[in-house]
């Protein structure tokens, strides 16, 4: 039977610490929701100790139906000096009505004595009495033993002094915790193994930070030496370099060592997993992000892309769709032939028969992508330039002109307050010439009013045209505010998504352009 | 004697297959010229054969006063059935006048006869006789052992008789492709050694990808079985999830194997060459990078920052200078007062007297961040907050209103080109009011020339300010162009760099008030 491996989600908690990210209540509850679905054995919603927004957070997210998951609380052991049974913070934690309270003990001996300022006996009572009472009142109890690699370094015998405690007082697991993220895989194994062999049939767990970029490597090397229950974070967010990557390790597991986590069937959430729980957090995750990025599977060199029809596993090192990702085809400066042939499949147009065509379409890239525009995020605007090169697209409607008109009056003081913008755009569709007005809080808003109003008796169907994303790249910083800007705005309608790209040195002229792909990309789209 | 390991960077040829990476040849130069400094020991230039831009760049390298690094030039073995001395690949090598010359050979029995669609044998001769010819022409061979970790699971005979192969023919380094990124440190450790024990004395290296989040830990475990040469590209850039970053894999090295790389004085240069080689890539450091990202040694919960004023090496796995970072205090959501006096401290603001002023400036800090703003991105922005709150900012100007107009034309069909901005401020400095008018090809260049020449008799100092970056965030994307717009715009003067940043619904209004508090803080920096 393959092992099984418990997964241990603090995205919500060690997550939210992650520089930018601040999550409402009910952004932690969904993500509660879609973690569930995916199969997370454990999910840590926070400290209920901390703050309003966590103490309701425990309270919603008992009525929610949890399929799988359980949801653990976080703090820390008593304080010093105090009895469990006085202490304000496990009275919290139990309060939580959390199935599963987790909380944090000091194992480096030098941080008992000099941060917490206390006896290295006390630290010990404090450990012990602490998960013994939690236990009297039947959750399950989890240890993290912080600083733990860093404290067995010092001083061995006293953090193994201090898992001791926690194991004899019946801890459920006990994560070591890499809290400082120095530590590299081979020490990580070394020091995890010590463990397992000194408390056989103890549950250990491990809690790992990525400051040395060892964090899934670090992780991985627990579970090597006998560590059954992984701690992360959804894309690895946390506070300085991150967590462990909650994704990318499971990934590795189920993949690349043969053990089980949330199983084969829910693996291929993981790239929706890692979207969803991005977007949640205002982030996006990153391009070049394991398994789950954007480029993950992409391939730009043309030697690359031959190479893959071939031989797909030649360059591959897993079959995306197990993760439920794709292999993508890059167009870009390097691009030979087949890779733009190959992405021009993807978007239904062949060029198989075309070999002309294909390089005067190459050529063009190259000379746009000169100019600042990246048709790898565009797949719209480079479907309506191919379609342009065949001859087979046709402007759906034609500008004369337009005029945006920003005014804004003062604040207190300098910054200003209370802007209003207005867009007049000329436009001609087939023989009729309409002139349209927007009003908008901005500028962009203002054009995209006016564009939708102005063509709206031709195109009925520009109101399902969402625009979803509108994103702004200055591309010379050396030229300040004279620099080539370029904007991608990304658009769905109820069949999908797709992004377009204008570029200039006018921020509005470039979002105009990316507007108009994104109209005409949805309209050819939707078959007009 | 400390044991010494080669780094071979290879951001210009292996990086620059990164998605949304292409380099200008000045840009490459530049490259060279900062690694050269930071004291790498081999730069892979890119293909001589491949294209004009690489054939100008091995020409003009060779103009270069390098201190330390050695040039690599990057390609083949000689084609099947051809002898090395009429290929044409080769001869280009050559003709490169590159000291170091690296060929890529397979090693993967499938991949040879797959892929390659030769026989086992003239693959071995391929790489036997290549590198008896380059060594016969008198530079440095490096021999790449593409899909070597692949191709041993598959067929270990056949994958050391390719290496053997190489060796016998006298390569000075074989460096060992992990080239599909999907093994993991225990295998890469166990392979290594396998080949280390094969070829005593054979120079061997490693070079990475992070498919599995494991590039630098799969490079660490190469070096712990013999391996004494290191690839990897600045910042792991790369296809797909990128390659092994050599930064950090250095910082490893350096500081936590004790293996010595560049050495302890040019590894305060990690972190600027970082931004260095992301600048010139036109990309952005990942914050949490590990070592070098803005976030590596910030700190966001109150509880750590109080804790690290106690004990730095409680919470920092090692000391930010010497790998030229520094700590950060955040001011968030989360942050304590500890945290908030700490980063005041840092702008030069003494809080540490004055709880009650800490706690309204909290307060008013959590309620802006609920609006959009970030303050953990805008220095300058906070230092006139906390300026604000002390009653000690007084503002150099006074906005009454501005407009700005943009017109624009047809381009042929329905895309715009041709943008004109006009922006007109009325102003009042001290008794006095100023209407001035710019113009710029943007509307936010425009604004910026009408503040300048408004404030400029009264201000001459703001010509030593400059915008150097201007960063757009759409906050909430589901109401689309209605939604919040978050403009962070960085400056410099001649003694530093300063984030501001600015919040509305209009990206004009963000913009104007972001630039506002660039040019206040400015002139605030220099004693106005």
């Amino acid at each position: 039977m393959e092992q099984r491996i418990l997964t241990y989600d603090s995205t919500l908690r060690d997550g939210e610490q992650s520089e930018g990210i601040t999550l409402s209540l009910e952004d932690k509850l969904r993500i509660v929701e879609r973690l569930d679905a995916f199969g997370v054995d454990y999910i840590e919603g926070g400290y209920p100790a901390s703050n309003p927004k966590d103490i309701a957070f425990f309270k919603r997210v008992q009525d929610m139906d949890l399929k799988h998951a359980k949801i653990a609380a976080f703090g820390s052991t008593c304080k010093k000096g105090t009895a469990p049974e006085d202490d304000r913070g496990l009275a919290d934690l139990l309060s939580s009505g959390a199935p599963v309270v987790t909380i944090v003990g000091k194992t480096w001996d030098e941080q008992v004595t000099r941060a917490l300022m206390t006896s290295l006996d006390e630290n010990l009572r404090m450990i012990g009495e602490s998960i013994a009472y939690l236990k009297s009142k039947d959750v399950r109890v989890v240890f993290d033993a912080e600083h733990f690699f860093d404290g067995y370094k010092a001083n061995p015998d006293y953090a193994m002094a201090c898992v001791s405690a926690a194991s004899s007082a019946g801890a459920d697991s006990i994560d070591l915790c890499e809290t400082n993220g120095g530590a590299l895989p081979f020490e990580v194994e070394e020091i995890v193994r010590a463990v397992t062999e000194a408390l056989p049939g103890q549950q250990i767990g491990i809690h790992c930070h990525n400051d040395t970029g060892c964090a899934v490597a670090n992780t991985l090397a627990a579970v090597r030496a006998g560590a059954t229950q992984v701690q992360g974070t959804v894309n690895g967010f946390g506070e300085r370099v991150g967590n462990c990557d909650i994704l990318t390790t499971i990934a590795d597991l189920e993949l690349k060592m043969g053990l089980s986590t949330v199983g084969p069937e829910n693996l291929r959430q993981l790239t929706a997993v890692s979207q969803f729980v991005a977007e949640t957090c205002n982030m996006s995750v990153p391009t070049h992000h394991p398994y789950t990025g954007a480029s993950a599977f992409a391939h730009k060199g043309g030697l690359h892309a031959s190479a893959i029809a071939r031989f797909p596993e030649a360059y591959e090192h897993a079959d995306p769709q197990l993760v439920g990702n794709t292999t993508r085809m890059l167009v870009s400066e390097l691009a030979g032939k087949a890779s733009l042939v190959a992405k021009a499949k993807s978007l239904g147009i062949d060029l198989s028969d075309k070999p002309e065509k294909t390089q005067e379409i190459l050529d063009t890239i190259k000379e746009r992508e000169h100019e600042g525009y990246s048709y790898e995020v565009a797949d719209g605007s480079l479907a309506i330039l191919l379609q342009t090169h065949l001859g087979r697209f046709k402007s759906h409607f034609r500008l004369e002109s337009f005029r945006v008109i920003v005014d804004d009056y003062e604040d207190s003081g300098a910054r200003a307050k209370d802007a209003m913008s207005e867009a007049t755009i000329k436009i001609h569709v087939g023989d009729h010439r309409f002139v349209a007005t927007g009003e908008g809080t901005g500028p962009v808003g203002a054009l995209d009013t006016a564009l939708r109003m102005a063509i709206t008796e031709f195109y009925p169907e520009v109101a399902g045209i969402e625009l979803v994303d509108f994103k702004v790249r200055i591309l010379d910083e050396n030229v300040g505010t004279d620099a080539i800007t370029r904007v991608v705005i990304t658009s769905r309608d109820a069949n999908g998504v797709w992004g377009t790209i204008g570029v200039s040195e006018n921020i509005i002229e470039a979002s105009w352009n990316a507007l108009v792909d994104s109209v005409e990309y949805g309209l050819m789209r939707m078959g007009r």
